[in-house]
């Protein structure tokens, strides 16, 4: 690839993405706040420096901000300060919600060289001890682009994760990233601590965990990790989290009233139409894709090579509108030409 | 044992319930209103018989209704008309709600003789030729009584349950076992198919399906099966249902107006004893009980022998509340005494 990429913070995704750049042949350095984690990864092939502002200096095409969302802000005002000047280095990042990003990062006068990014992958661990060069490789990303998103640098990112980080990228908005990880990923692990609650609070929880079985066991897993985890992940999140869950609580209210109003299984609702029907109807169309899914080959081939790739010129206006729409219906980043004029990105309808 | 049964309605659970007592040397009579189903279940080594009424005409120790919820009422009158007069027969059954089964059983005049019972298992299948004489053996099951029940008849229907069929039995009400179900089962597929309706109903819906990992899996996989299911299995719970739904509209709105007050990450509530940690730090008990059931060993085995048993003689006063009182805080039967004077009831702390 030819590229250096500096990356900041090596936790579980920091130090994947560093491993797996080092095993592409990329050259990278890296910054940890812990010198033993700097340590174990210069055992591991990592180069390491001793501060923000020494792995910024070093200029590279790359940025990976890889820390946690509270440090954000303090880090990426770290970055600008010692950024060498008239530097080109791309600003990135691995954060779970976009927009809190962009804005950190626009607050520390970086916004017209940052492109957002997010894998949707890890482990219920965490550390450097805990990061594997297999843990990217295949897992689906988003990658955000805001009206100030500059082609070249889109297609930097673009280049790094449908290169040697051999990921499946998504061209989006930061809104649509974070309402559709508040759906995918925020709201389920909301709902899962939610049943947890309800058997805590129960007079016959001990009875309710003894009838316990798969449904349960299934339905309460993420819960059962490190609360304040999902809590941070969640909160930072906040606005998309909170439109979800209102509709939530809404549509299991209105199932209440129509259960309620049924008296039972022997009801008149068992014809079609009524209003249960509706609740438990409402996904058939996702159960439907659901089921084509599953009966697929794993993620990274499941494109269809038959289904047709259209190609994106970067030129104004409407290149980022039209991108992202397709991204945001779903379609993958298979191709990028940085040297044609315009550049051109080139996507596919994916699953 | 000595006992003959008679299984009415060859399912997947009365299937697996019939294979399992053959297999343990039970004799066995049933039937099912397909004629295949009774040429398999012959085959299977299980005498299958034509009507309902020519089942109950055998006048078995114990009768199982192993019908659908909304076949129950009409079953239980046929039952009643073909018992031979003076019979001792018990009857009993699977059903996945207990109170409405109960009121069922009662319309028929077949009360003073009736034990409810639920077995927690189950498959994503259905039908006789899902079942399994491996099923039931370990299962957890709620054996539910009333003022009305007699202890000669729950010991019968414990001694099936604990005995051949290999059971861990608790006996509790019919409401204790309503509403812990409603919370381990039937709220949980509630909520996993409001996850798969709030994707479904996304315009981002193939972004977000694009983008789903672990959680969303785990959280939707008891909603990607057939909805009619789930919405019987909800309805014929209404009443705790509904109630356990309300609970959790409330809470989530609650949730909802923390974090759109919060602001995000940054905010104040990351000190402790904020809304959003209390929401997400309710459930630690349990946390800590089901990590202590994660590293321990298979159901069957997990009672501590050193734990003390309660031996519950079946004399009135009381006999009913001290066994479902212990019952609803988990106990389960470990010994039963039918020839003892009174006879008892042993049980020790479970899970």
């Amino acid at each position: 690839v030819g590229l250096t990429v500096a990356v900041a913070g090596l936790g579980l995704i920091g130090g994947s993405l560093a491993r797996t750049l080092v095993a592409g042949g990329v050259e990278v350095v890296a910054f940890d706040p812990d010198p033993a984690t700097r340590e174990a990864a210069e055992d591991a092939g990592i180069r390491a420096v001793h501060s923000v502002g020494a792995l910024a200096a070093t200029g590279p095409d790359v940025l990976i901000l890889a820390v946690p969302l509270a440090a954000m802000t303090a880090v990426a005002r770290e970055v600008a300060a010692a950024l060498p000047g008239g530097s080109e280095t791309v600003v990135t990042d691995v954060g779970s919600v976009k927009a809190p990003v962009r804005a950190a990062v626009e607050a520390a006068g970086l916004g017209d060289r940052y492109v957002g990014a997010h894998p949707m992958a890890g482990t219920e661990l965490s550390g450097f001890e805990a990061s594997d060069a297999d843990l990217l490789p295949g897992a689906a990303w988003a990658v955000t682009v805001a009206p100030s998103t500059r082609p070249a640098h889109l297609l930097t990112v673009l280049g790094l994760v449908a290169g040697p980080l051999r990921g499946r990228a998504r061209v989006v908005s930061d809104a649509a990233h974070d309402d559709a990880v508040a759906l995918v990923s925020h709201v389920p692990h909301v709902l899962a601590t939610e049943l947890l609650n309800q058997v805590a609070a129960a007079p016959a929880r001990d009875l309710a965990l003894g009838l316990a079985a798969g449904s349960f066991r299934d339905g309460t897993r993420v819960a059962q990790t490190d609360p304040r985890r999902t809590e941070a992940m969640v909160a930072g999140n906040a606005a998309a989290v909170a439109r979800a869950l209102r509709a939530a609580a809404a549509e299991l209210t209105a199932l209440a009233d129509a259960l309620e109003a049924s008296g039972g299984a022997d009801s008149a609702d068992s014809a079609h139409g009524g209003p249960l029907h509706t609740f438990f109807d409402a996904a058939d169309p996702v159960r439907e894709l659901l089921a084509v899914r599953a009966d697929a080959a794993p993620a990274p081939s499941t494109d269809d090579p038959t289904s047709p790739v259209t190609v994106v010129p970067l030129t104004d206006p409407g290149w980022r509108e039209r991108l992202t729409a397709l991204g945001e219906e779903g379609a993958v980043v298979v191709g990028l030409d940085p040297a044609a004029d315009p550049p051109t990105v080139s996507v596919r309808p994916g699953r």
